[in-house]
């Protein structure tokens, strides 16, 4: 697996190199465990100009504190002794010591008061932003991390499936998303992608709704949305479902349009699409039945070692999707007082000729009354 | 309750008038809270010269969209159309066009591209640090917000109290720490204060050791630490237990000394002490049995809105305590391969006169056979 790594960290040397740093200092903890394949709390990864010279610096802490993932064994690391102060302060002087005049920072991600404590440290040292460039390297993603990600999406779906096996009436939202939760360790996963949603009646359809005391009663909607933590890859479904009784009318009108435009959303998944086009695909099936206003401001993201990373499919997103990146495609709509639609997908954008888009979660979409 | 969020933000303008900043811009979530009453997602808010200039700033979002706490409702504020991109940007334009030459910025939470945003955007601004006036403001609590800590200690009291009357050899520490999960939003906690910890056997005494699949067994230390979030308050309680038969002699004579150590801490917990000696008082009962090496960095922190915050009881810490001042008090030792002892209790520091240290933890902290 190291082979992984350090092939990553080459890809970002390549980058900084072509940009005039020699060195880059990585500190948003998602990228440092994508380049290092750990991240142990308050770590940054020192990238220099050449495979011997990457180091990764922790902060002082007793032994055993937890760690993301699994260390790249072939990568050097330092533990600064207590009092030592902030870790990427520390990279910088080794930057300037090793004759790097140019380092590359995490400027989306490092406060002003510690690139200010930098540029104190090392006067000498010019600062330039790395910008999202570990980011975009994490967009498309190889098989292995798929592989993650379809194992997180089945844990996800055995979850719900459970759940839909039991009685639901007169349990709390609350209670129902703790259920899940445990069910979603109990298979196997590192923990939830995300705080765990289930949202009923008046609730329901919410996007990110947090359960409440409210009880599932006849006649609701029920929308859950959940995901699993896999070796740090995270998916996420959603679904939305009636309860007890045949669903009512205005039920099934706004399932089948939200599912309609759900649909449009996955089947516009294809390399080379406009993120923007995704969105439009979906968004404008909503549209066009009246629910521009309720409507969210994206139909999807990707997903990866964080549960909300590029791309976004969002109406004023620039760029075009590739082959094997992943993404939820997750439509709703809320209608205040009466509850709502949201179903959701995790799937891989994948090229025609291999199938057209691999779908992760793959719980049923049809309109259950449980 | 509105005017004590009111009279929050006329102390932290006294506070920026007297620094030469006409305004203010908050943007770490738990500051706006303390301020605000809540903190919507990504909402920033500007204290402005006058009471009637302080401004809530929300991003564009759905309807719906979760809510930490629950906002002042004599607070102006406002929701950003999609597109307008971020509040704190807004925040900046709104500052400049109210008059305001100079603005006030949390660099400790600003990240630097945020930053040169808002620079960018109003250039004519004079930027100034507000550093941590927030959270200096924060360390002194009062007695409402006390109230709610001691609810949430009750709360974690009750789940861990509950959890020593079942059967634990055989389950997993992930099974534990969910069911304590479980039980604290049970006794009414809005969720876990943070991360649950259960370790057995060799891991315990780990400081946020993560839950693996390990099952407790005979003869093993159990140590736990968990706590309760209600209405935002943060508590934290943290015990180590012996599975089955009589403990070891090691064990007992781990734990004495722990105690101890925990006591000596608990016991300098009063106004005017420095936050080093309390550390000191505890970490030297540790050093002289020849545990300084593993011992933690810190003895304890404060709690309140977060679950780390000021001031911190470490040997390097600046400051001393103040009444109405909560904190954990929390040493530990544990040896590589056999496990250890971690106790943990949250107290506010009172004055003599009023009783000396107010306990809120107060599950038993005898060594307990389960």
């Amino acid at each position: 697996m190291s082979q992984v790594y350090a092939d990553r960290r080459v890809r970002l040397r390549d980058r900084c190199a072509a940009a005039g740093s020699a060195a880059a200092l990585v500190s948003r903890p998602a990228n440092v465990r994508y380049l290092a394949g750990g991240a142990p709390p308050g770590a940054v990864l020192l990238v220099g100009p050449d495979p011997g010279t990457d180091l990764l610096l922790r902060p002082a802490a007793e032994e055993g504190e937890p760690l993301d993932g699994r260390l790249d064994e072939l990568l050097r690391q330092q533990q600064l002794p207590l009092g030592a102060g902030d870790p990427a302060v520390a990279a910088a002087e080794l930057a300037r010591r090793a004759g790097a005049d140019g380092l590359a920072v995490e400027e989306h991600d490092l406060t002003v008061a510690r690139y200010r404590s930098l540029g104190a440290a090392a006067p000498q040292l010019r600062l330039a932003d790395l910008a999202c460039s570990v980011e975009q390297l994490r967009v498309v993603k190889d098989e292995d991390e798929i592989a993650c990600l379809r194992i997180a999406a089945e844990i996800a779906d055995q979850a719900l499936g459970e759940l839909l096996e039991s009685i639901l009436v007169g349990r709390t939202e609350r209670h129902l998303a703790l259920e899940l939760e445990r069910r979603l360790v109990d298979h196997g996963a590192d923990g939830a992608a995300f705080p765990t949603s289930v949202a009923t009646g008046p609730h329901s359809g919410r996007r990110g709704h947090r359960p409440t005391d409210r009880r599932v009663e006849e006649g609701d909607f029920l929308s859950v949305c959940l995901g699993a933590d896999y070796r740090g890859y995270r998916c996420e479904i959603g679904r939305t479902f009636v309860i007890g009784t045949a669903p009512a009318d205005w039920q099934i009108e706004l399932y089948e349009l939200v599912f309609a435009a759900q649909r449009a959303g996955r089947e516009s998944l294809v390399p080379g699409a406009g993120y923007r086009d995704v969105d439009r695909a979906a968004r404008q099936i909503l549209d066009s039945a009246g629910h521009a206003e309720t409507a969210a401001p994206l139909t999807g993201h990707g997903v990866g070692l964080e549960i909300d990373e590029d791309p976004q499919l969002s109406p004023s997103a620039m760029g075009k999707l590739d082959a094997c990146v992943p993404v939820t495609v997750e439509p709703g709509v809320h209608l205040p007082g009466r509850g709502g639609v949201r179903i959701d997908d995790t799937l891989v954008v994948r090229q025609e000729a291999d199938g057209g888009p691999e779908l992760l979660t793959i719980t049923t979409k049809e309109l259950l009354a449980l």
